[in-house]
């Protein structure tokens, strides 16, 4: 892989280590490697729900011959505090300079959940929960989500793509923005983005005013599309960002300002078998899971044969078997 | 086992698929076949709370070489939608006709817990999540209770009268209705019911009127019966059921009509030692557990001799470990 | 070790037992047996919060080969009643006269944690759910901190101390009380005092008036000193006992009696680096973790090198290792 011990953000692979993740993991899917990992265990901290993270990291330890220990913050696990120097006279039981050393001790490393506390995009590329985690702990660290990336799902958005369409290279890819009852984190379409661009994708990006990415992961886009040969557009015009695409990727995300444009009829964005129908023949649909059936994705969508939102899940599987070999072996 | 590739009800197994597993069940308790497992996860998806179950069915992975991967619906994992067709801006975040297919992926087996939503009879004859996981799951399913029918609990019970009484054909056994603090499922009623009947048991069911068990259950029982040499009667006299019966099998349940007899004295239905007086000479006490002290059965019969309501949970990891071996290997 | 089997108190073990779990710990951290646990399974069954134990315990199953079954008592599993003779009409579903025969069946030893409620030293001294758990398990049971003690953090005290110092024998060390927000348990203060006697330490005690640990527990300490030839001093002087104490031991518990003498100001009781400052120049600070830092320990004296709290909490998994072991195999 990279020369990084951690794997919390694409930049800690690059787009060489992708390539050789996405490789990888594509051939395992046939032959895997048997019991690598035996005696190995990962400790899993979640501070957020999950089903196919915590399902696919503990059964890609179960498969090499490993462990994990899954432990939920604030459920049956003391409350963690992070923030420096503060007097802990509140509800948060321990801090993480202590935590964190502590679990890396007992295992061979520490993959880590922690969304977006929704309070900005600067909050999110600060990422001070993770970040702590990889400052403390003794043991490599791998994301399970945090605020700015879902690396491990932009790996396994790639390998999807790579399984329909043979390459990536040029491909023209659509990341659209979907709607919700809520404003939700960033890290997912950051991933895609990222990844996307990486894997050497023309991705457009398609969302109404009000909902940009941050500069930051745009900057970060752009780079890694003009090494690997991609592009990174933005409009706000989904269905000329669809006509021709092979890849819709829908994703409902929160609003870059605190006023979105009132006159986006939001409802609109959600796709449907017409947005289909702007994609090249042979097109399919993505989307990260879970999604809210009739409100972000139509249900015609869903469960239309172009969907690949259970094979991009199982991919999650793939890819992060790969990355645990690397990272723990 | 029989021809289905699920197991989530008796009618799965019949007759002879439940002579089957009663028969390797007791010659496993001796000298199991070890490792067989080894490998395999199964996928444990609760939405209710559980003690023995979780920890029978682990073992029995675990005691084979395979794993358990726990998932708790609501609580450190996403809660689920089962209704088709719905707009999904309440509450659950995730519909089962992606968490289900996704989770398959990962592991070898699904294990659910999902018990009756108190709405009524025909719901939980209808049975909608349990069966919405046997469409979806492209893996084995296995029911660790639902609303219906409580499959392992019922072959666990079989196993404990098979191993006091030597055979079960003809056995005079009561399943008598017990009092308690609110309406409980019928789901173990209904397999205790069903497992005996299918064992060839002459079943006698007690409950205060209103308490009636579904014509859907009975039918199939009495049909159970007929093959196996058994039969059923029911009667709103316990102390007439007890009579020359060697088995008090007791559990609580709620009523069948809104409004049950008011003039009967429920607090009179709780198995006191007296009851078990009325036992034949070698007559035993069974519960499938969680049971209340001293408001469902009397302090006086789980301390007895006669009961053999611990046997009978060890018996749930004997009848499990066959069920997981037939389904998995 | 020692005849007992089971082990949820230091008189369990006794000195000379002590002294061989201390032993083989030291010399495991170097080179541990592998596999020895190969096939046994310990059950957890946790009714509070818990990271280290957790983790450690859990590890300690599965570097050895083995595997833990985890259960979080009202949190997906059955809420238990432990109290005899009562109606259980009230919200807790289940008792542990059937719980606990039924759950060591599953397995080869059960852990629990089950904290103090808070009622007053007479309720914690009788541990009742704990003395439940030993009465009515048919496997071995460990404790993972009770109402009155939490042997394995006093073990790992004890190795913590050994590693630093060569011998414990004679050696000065402190057990200071310190600030909180509520009033925690004194299940640790006891066992430190508890396992640095039985070392054969010259143990100090230091706490406000109003914060005295019962005599039962001072009782036994001082015979457990008088056997290892250490000795027990209890003073309400914290700056006198620190002076030439190696070790300062800071941990907040709650009053002895309802009012706490008013005029002592609690807040200068929070060890600083001025504290740190009276210990010997080889001196080190220990803590049991979790601790709020700026509260119950400034964060100067956790940052600090002589903190040993992360090699206190790693020597955890070591003395668990053993005492699994021994009770298992």
């Amino acid at each position: 892989m990279s020369g990084s011990r951690h794997f919390t953000q694409l930049r800690d692979l690059g787009v060489a280590g992708l390539e050789e993740v996405i490789g990888k993991a594509s051939a395992w899917k046939k032959s895997a490697p048997q019991g690598k990992l035996a005696g190995r265990i990962l400790g899993m901290v979640f501070f957020n729900p999950s089903l196919r993270t915590r399902a696919s990291f503990e059964a890609a330890m179960l498969r090499s011959g490993g462990h994990a220990i899954v432990l939920e913050v604030g459920s049956g696990v003391w409350t963690l505090e992070h923030r420096d120097g503060v007097v802990m006279d509140q509800n948060r039981t321990e801090h993480i300079r202590e935590a964190v050393p502590v679990l890396s001790r007992y295992v061979d490393a520490l993959a880590i959940r922690t969304f977006s506390d929704g309070s900005g995009d600067q909050a999110d590329e600060a990422d001070v929960v993770l970040n702590g985690f990889r400052r403390y702990s003794e043991k490599p660290v791998i994301s399970m989500e945090s605020a700015r990336e879902h690396p491990c799902q932009g790996l396994a958005d790639v390998l999807t793509m790579r399984e329909r369409f043979g390459q990536t290279k040029g491909l023209d890819v659509t990341l659209t923005w979907a709607p919700h009852v809520k404003p939700l984190p960033k890290a997912v379409p950051n991933s895609f983005l990222l990844s996307a661009a990486a894997a050497g994708c023309k991705v457009r990006v398609a969302h109404p005013k009000g909902f940009e990415l941050t500069t930051s992961v745009l900057d970060e886009a752009r780079a890694f599309a003009k090494q690997a040969g991609g592009t990174v557009e933005v409009t706000n015009d989904q269905s000329a960002a669809l006509e021709g695409s092979h890849v819709i990727y829908a994703k409902a995300w929160g609003p870059s300002s605190a006023s979105p444009d009132a006159a986006v009829r939001q409802d609109a964005w959600m796709p449907t078998k017409k947005h289909l129908g702007l994609l090249e023949d042979d097109g399919i649909f993505m989307h990260c899971l879970p999604t809210r059936r009739g409100l972000e994705v139509a249900d015609e969508v869903l469960d239309d044969p172009r969907s690949r939102v259970v094979d991009e899940a199982e991919n999650r599987f793939h890819v992060q078997r790969v990355i645990l070999h690397d990272l723990l072996s």
